[in-house]
């Protein structure tokens, strides 16, 4: 393995495992549980789970691997805050949330290690030009960071 | 930049901006505010941060770095839970927290890219040889998502 593997894998790996928590700690849950504040008067578990499956969907055309599949999740779980829109049921968010990121791993499978540190798909190449740290990798490593920050607010409701 | 440092200097970029937004979150707070409580009954921002110190303190030898500088932070803030022992006060633990902090960065800095892949402190050369994800950067990732966990919780004492 090539230094540009390992670092690429572990990165992967990184982002595997905060899933992997998630999906323990969500996808259990029934509609009555995904009710539950991480707070008082704070997000509701549901609203999490969607907000995290908008993020996780948009990350299909920001790396570059394929359109969105819930373009329509933003405006329920992104641009809206909780407790302002009608929510799908748990089981139809849970298989949205599950879809998203078999597409993202998918993409990911594609992806030769250098592949990651070409530009996003959200910065122009001039920019990018400017700023080479506006890559795909970043992008990886930044929604790993906001899956983990979501993560240490939902445990909260779960002991 | 070869593939290699792109990648090493991505996640190490990450590790910087978690940082960043911990610093912005805890070091303006008074000994009271410190006092806070994330939710009814849960950790106080005062073990927080002295947690985050205890964890990135540990990251020294981990890391191969260098020698601990807060053992006793352990006792405190790690195998003891909140509200059990009498803490510092928060300029001093603070102090900890940037020390350490600085202590990791100047460390970081005299590793080249590959030297990311090498085994971390906690681990034999044999169980090494056998599960080579058991380096230095998945340890650095690792510890990036803990920042990012704590911070979602310590945001919600702020807004």
């Amino acid at each position: 393995m090539t230094a540009e593997q390992g670092l690429a894998t572990a990165a992967i790996n990184t982002w595997k495992l905060n899933l992997e928590r998630a999906n323990k700690l969500f996808l259990p849950l029934s509609d009555e549980e995904l009710q539950q504040e991480i707070a008082p008067g704070k997000n509701r578990l549901v609203y999490l789970l969607g907000h995290l499956t908008a993020v996780h969907d948009r990350m299909l055309p920001l790396l570059v691997l394929g359109p969105r599949l819930y373009p329509e999740y933003d405006s329920l779980f992104l641009t809206n805050p909780d407790k302002s829109s009608e929510l799908p049921g748990g089981a139809e968010i849970k298989k949205a949330w599950q879809q998203v990121n078999e597409a993202l791993q998918a993409g990911f499978d594609r992806l030769a290690p250098g592949d990651w540190l070409h530009k996003h798909g959200s910065v122009s190449d001039e920019d990018f030009e400017k700023d080479p740290s506006r890559n795909r990798f970043s992008v990886l490593l930044s929604r790993t960071g906001h899956v983990a920050y979501h993560l240490g607010q939902a445990v909260l409701t779960r002991k």
